[in-house]
């Protein structure tokens, strides 16, 4: 079970996963985000990567708001932040991983991969070692696994790279990342707005890697 | 925030809260469930009742399948079992309990309520008091409050109580049990088959409390 968002860091896990043997499963989340383009480009990624099903399962996050990616009303900020920045959507990670441990604990798949990513990242909570952790343990409680005997594992390969260090990585499994999507603000055609905190970290760390940036902006 | 299915428990936990003071954000989720009378009776529960709001959210879970309860092509059990029936949800309370968060973190609320409870109930691994103790923990790491400061509470008042002393202590909180629906088999008009898994609790509750029991079958 691994969930897809459509850019850097899942189309890494994604490859990763398969090359540790893994027949995945793919999970997108549809929540209502501005950036909806990248369901598209995780769609396209999953046939290209050859996973053995992808589902888009839609959940309502825009019915309790909160976040810049999701209201409308709000603007997506364009210079950093040391707070945690609007873009965070509380406890997207936590619905995400909630959906993909339903669906595991129905196909009986007790290892569950998210790209989550702490070195080069917006500050996100849940995107933090210990979340990690602390989900897993979760899950282990809330399963037929913890009754019934099985373990569930979350693997978070990427948790601890620096973004340059995952695009080497994509590059050496073979991810074309001209077909991924990270811009927060990415039109239907995938082109990025090269501004938001997505977009910059995304472009630090492919001149980080001393690899041409494929992306392709809007501005 | 508290969570509200429309049945006895949920019903008892609002008056509870309400009754402890607190304001209630309550959160009603449509999964794809084939009682989805439920989500009418939880509308009205919270109008009768007062809350402070009400949302429905919708979340796609019928798109995982994995119960009978979201698989149209599976029958609800009638007979009681050992085992996990076919009626557990996979990680239905772990996603209601993370849009909870979710819509709590937005309003800055620290208290979640949930009716689970684990002493009449049907053997879902996620109603359990270890489930609820490390949900709490991780929805601290989940979430700006263990970041900025702040401490999520999982309320789960009912968890070590009798079917009987829930409905009683609901009765004495002023319930009209007649307007709240538990069957997983309820018709539109909120009657009950009177034969499931959650139909028998219901009815073994009121004769055990020693009360009419006020349910509508259509059996």
């Amino acid at each position: 079970m691994i969930l897809v968002s459509g850019g850097v860091d899942s189309a890494t896990t994604v490859a990763y996963a398969k090359k540790q043997g893994f027949s995945c499963h793919a999970l997108s989340i549809s929540y209502g985000q501005r950036h909806a383009a990248e369901l598209h480009f995780a769609k396209t990624l999953c046939e290209r990567l050859e996973v053995a099903e992808h589902k888009v399962v839609n959940i309502g996050l825009d019915q309790i708001g909160g976040s810049s990616l999701t209201d409308r009303s709000l603007d997506v900020p364009t210079e950093p932040t040391s707070a945690i920045p609007s873009t965070y959507v509380p406890a997207r990670n936590t619905v995400m991983l909630s959906i993909a441990l339903g669906w595991a604990e129905v196909l009986g798949a007790e290892d569950i991969f998210i790209g989550a990513n702490a070195v080069d990242y917006s500050g996100y909570p849940d995107c933090r070692p210990e979340y990690i952790s602390a989900y897993e343990r979760l899950a282990n409680f809330a399963t037929r696994f913890g009754v019934e005997g099985g373990e569930i594992k979350i693997h978070a390969p990427l948790i601890d790279m620096k973004k340059s260090e995952i695009i080497a990585l994509g590059l050496d499994l073979g991810i074309d990342f001209s077909a991924t999507v990270s811009c927060y603000q990415a039109n239907r055609a995938g082109e990025a707005c090269g501004y938001c905190d997505s977009c910059r970290i995304r472009r630090n760390g492919f001149e980080e890697a001393g690899i041409a940036d494929p992306t392709r902006y809007f501005n």
